[in-house]
């Protein structure tokens, strides 16, 4: 008699599984995501109010904002006339797929063409976790120094687009962007990248152009 | 027949227990300690730095650097002549006490008046975890914006110290005093703060008088 071996090609686990099916409902809808992590306050509800004015109504937005307290950030979007959620993690130091499962539905994807996820305020938890976005998007901001992406590799090797924020401060900050960029090409080389200011607005345009191209080659 | 029921008083987790045990040894030892935790980029390794310039040997100092990678903190503060040693993480977000147990003994307490340990750059993980340290600084940053302490109540409400940082960026961003101080206050009444520039030296002095009080009441 011979015993049945069962093989398992590919367990997933439970938070990849729900990231999965949130990717279905996304694509079901014809919505494109993306997942925008960051530092605290390198700027990311800044730029996407930015990027909603650079934008300048070729795309239909919704906003899902995470933090571990208040809704400080759903209600600027909001203020700024984005459909938008506030998931509050709790003491969680990341997002994870069944937080972004329950706030899906809350957003009306039928008038969307792209959910911007702000994730939690940090640069190491979050790259972790999948959640079932189409992209993941890296702020770093000048003000945090060069030297973040040799000291933060999980983060700098797991995005698809690296956005470089407040470029405004660059004279009045020590940072030296070949060694940046140097510590990003090892990680990551090639890496879709834009040099911006939330605050001057520079930069905005290209990005905003790309991301246009990005949602309507995906079908949106 | 009666069963004696076992009442536990004090149940500590293997982590408070250890952090009691470095707490023992630093004591033992006469040496004072810090916990400097902030955001990556708000400016910890500049301050030690810094601070390192304002005390002008009056106090005789030790570091420990954890990063989830590189060793380029620790190999500033050699640089600058002083005893460092680096804790790499690996993926964890924050220190904990098992790593300081394993750092202490590599320093030359004997030599030594004040370790100060810089936490890995996080808002959120390094408050949840005592490592045994006498105080707990938090770094602030302008740049970081004004927001922090409403979204980050955890980090906010556990330290003894706040230093605000990079103070000389004032002009270039948008940052409202009041409002991040009113946050301060609901979390932390009364939290002794500090108003410093790594980068001008402004307010470094008032910083480094207090440590040696600080230290010399410690018994130091």
């Amino acid at each position: 008699m011979t015993t049945r071996i069962p093989i398992v090609e590919n367990i997933l686990s439970a938070n990849d599984r729900m990231a999965a099916r949130n990717r279905d409902l996304l694509d079901q809808a014809g919505v494109y995501s993306i997942n925008i992590m960051a530092s605290p306050g390198a700027g990311k509800t800044s730029l996407i109010l930015k990027t909603l004015e650079a934008l300048n109504g070729r795309l239909k937005l919704g906003v899902i904002e995470g933090d571990l307290a208040t809704s400080i950030d759903a209600e600027k979007a909001a203020a700024a006339g984005l459909p938008a959620v506030q998931i509050n993690t709790g003491g969680d130091c990341h997002l994870d797929a069944a937080m972004l499962a329950d706030a899906l539905p809350t957003l009306p994807l039928e008038d969307i063409d792209l959910v911007l996820v702000e994730n939690v305020g940090n640069l190491i938890c979050p790259a972790n976790f999948q959640i079932g976005t189409h992209l993941n998007v890296l702020v770093a901001s000048i003000p945090e120094g060069d030297d973040k992406p040799y000291k933060y590799p999980g983060m700098y090797r797991g995005v698809q687009v690296l956005i470089i924020n407040k470029i405004d401060l660059l004279p009045y900050v020590p940072f030296n962007m070949d060694y940046f960029k140097r510590g990003v090409e090892i990680l990551n080389p090639g890496v879709v990248t834009f040099a911006v200011s939330s605050k001057t607005g520079e930069g905005m345009d290209e990005w905003a152009d790309w991301l246009v191209e990005r949602v309507k080659n995906n079908g949106g």
